[in-house]
């Protein structure tokens, strides 16, 4: 507030109903998930035709949006994000808004869409915002470190299943000139090995080929790396010196090797 | 999501991880409000050179977006706001969203800020948005009419208090140049009567000048009027065409006669 | 506790474990119906031998445990039970427990349980107790006056239909030695009238002579009457005289008459 | 119930009254802690004339009541209880009643109760029961096995301090003849080692002799051990005979022994 007396005292008899906001503190020690989503995205994209079946620009600002949120909180350890929509995790100690879950959501809903409306510019310099896009968001609590980790991985592969379809799915549609119900019609009866097959068959295209982006979706962590201009510094001295950077990858979260990377994200339980 | 499979089917083993979602549904019945807060406000005052006690063009803005989501949902049959809250009554049988509480708060949240940002610059042409604010929010239930009207009153008293407060302060820091801390201190020990005195005697102000929308915030309802073109119809006729439209008031919300005009908003249980 | 010291001081490193119980207060200015269901009772009633299609020393144990509930509680200002189930309904304002729902729902499932063991011999002198049995319960909330009362109207025309089906099944396996799945099947196709007609035409009986706590259920609530030993006082003196009586009715929670003679009850709202 | 309809069908327009029930599914993949009460239990034991500071018979009788709830619920693996209290942990992966915490809590507090009441005379044959007892209860979710075992030491470290104050305020009440009082305020200047030296100088007594069903308060696991009558078996052929049988225990739940005894209770999390 701008400016407000700051001894308290009951300022009027309606008081009362502030009685009625009901606790919806989440469970403590479990890692907390925030997961947003576009509202209406199917139209918002046609409205400023995106490119199919991926927009590089509009992942990195969703990317950029992120990172703004990852750099305002400090009990967040990594988001994911995929088409229309972002993860964030939060450790499990967290005591952001004394893990109010309608606090942490509305927060992390509004500031992620503050940011992606204040630098679409950024992003499309061509191309002029007709209109807000807005987020839903919700918090869900994982108890262990596999069960938040298998959220990710839930999200990593539902990035791959949807990225092919949908790279076949507008191939049909822009290329075969398939309508969309015919396009969908001919996906419902292939498994992945077939919808590779498609892609290399009809269209002469490796999914592999594919960004890693679009294959991947975004995965971004904090990352300690030693200063480059101050390399003649070793051992002990360096610590303090390790410059902490939030970065953006495309990795494989269903592969043990990239939490074997970074182990300090999500630590076995002991 | 851009585009998906049409008929489900599991798409990995861990779905599991869906279930750890939890339901947050308002009970039935119930009036919903919405409130959503500014955070950090007081800094994001200062770096925007806002006008003290109030700037108009702030509240303006406020009322804009508060408007873009009045629109955009069609449960919604009051807003108010003062200062940098804006809170939002949906009606008892609303069904936003399963009346999943989580949902309609980051909804209400991130529309609100998507607005606010994009039409920054139709509220301040002359002044460039540093950096985008966020607003936090939260879900509460009332019961009665009698209990949210009783929100509505408290919100409202809450606004002429702060209001006349916040007017003594300015006018000691900026007339008079008392430090801050000087004129908290100053106001303490004074009561309402004796603000309005401090206002006339030492300023020569009558607080009642004051600009409606600074003392009393701004109330939102849609508001059924005779389309003034179509005068010669009357009767049943006429129902069908009485247009409605938002309109944005400076109304006392504690006296009866506002409740008296508009019955059909909350109206009265049987 | 027994004993227990007076001022509080951490005891140990393990209580933090206290903050991971979380709030379930019950939203204010509703009423809160705790309803009890027996668990298992098909079995418990036949290892008993209970009378088909009703047992009425059965359903006065019922009562009378219900009746202890409520003496208990002043907050309690009505109970209804029918076959194995009793509802209580708290008033608006009760503050029992600070309204937590998992306190108030296992209170009354203790306490009405240990009535019914405690006064088992009471009402069945001639037949042992083989094993005690349980009741789960859970608390729900309701807004309005007419929301509590039309679930009280749920659960009176869930007894009268109950009642009926059950007393065509009985007396088809009973006298006219049907299997328990050929009743099931005969009824399966009747409506209410063909039940009537069923239980007069095949039974000679009339559906109407059933006793009135068998079609009804019993209703608790507290009564005040005038003192019939001192009827010479008469007027406002008279007021405070007033003995409150707990009286079981059996009567038809349908029907405006009960709401109406008892007014005072379930208030209609302001 | 007693017999029901087998087909679904909308009974009344009442039953929308059902939709206000709202969900308190426990998360999943949490361990889940039962705990209950004595309601005005101090009362309770003076009515009694409970022995002081401990009645060995009453704490038999709460291990009884407390076995017949783990025989009856497959998901506890452990109970532990001192004074009036008893507290059950349900495995991780308990699906009892759908996780629906006032079911489970409802169901514990009502079936203990039961069996309390119902096997009194088999532990107080020349004592009658006055009045019924009741327990109140709640459930409490632990995400961790570290956390679970700190609750049981919590409970374990309270049972240890209560029963040192206990046995030191009866003894100066009972022997020395101060009143509540006195012995209130002598003890409240003392700590552990002081209530130990009161007990051996003033009293004679060694607090180490105490029972330990006092000191330690009583933990109920399943045991599975080797069928004393079929000890020629041997090796793998075994396994399939071994016994499951409820034992209680006075153990030390802070030391590992216990843990490292019975590693499959609380697992180490993978």
């Amino acid at each position: 507030k701008t400016q407000k007396s700051s001894t308290y005292m009951a300022k009027s008899r309606f008081e009362y109903v502030k009685e009625f906001e009901q606790s919806d503190e989440l469970l403590k020690n479990c890692w907390i998930v925030v997961r947003i989503d576009g509202r209406g995205f199917t139209k918002f994209t046609e409205e400023h035709q995106f490119e199919k079946p991926n927009d590089e620009r509009a992942l990195r600002l969703m990317n950029h949006a992120a990172a703004e949120v990852m750099k305002d909180c400090a009990d967040m350890v990594l988001s994911y994000g995929q088409s229309d929509e972002y993860s964030f995790v939060l450790k499990r100690d967290a005591d952001l808004y004394k893990r109010r879950a309608s606090k942490i959501s509305t927060y992390v809903a509004s500031l992620f869409t503050a940011h992606y409306v204040f630098s679409w510019a950024d992003f499309f310099p061509d191309k002029k915002l007709q209109r807000p896009p807005s987020f839903d968001g919700r918090c869900i609590c994982y108890p262990t470190d596999e069960n938040v980790k298998d959220y990710l991985r839930w999200r990593y592969v539902d990035c791959h299943i949807n990225n092919l379809y949908n790279t076949c799915f507008w191939k049909l549609v822009l290329e075969k000139k398939y309508s969309k119900q015919q396009a969908q019609t001919e996906l419902a009866k292939t498994n992945s090995e077939q919808k590779n097959e498609l892609l290399y068959n009809d269209f002469n295209m490796n999914y592999n080929d594919c960004k890693e982006i679009f294959k991947k979706g975004s995965t971004q962590i904090w990352v300690h790396r030693a200063d480059a201009s101050s390399t003649v510094l070793t051992g002990p001295a360096r610590a303090g010196k390790a410059k902490r950077t939030l970065e953006v990858m495309y990795v494989d979260l269903c592969k043990e090797q990239f939490w074997g990377d970074y182990p300090g994200i999500i630590p076995t339980a002991k």
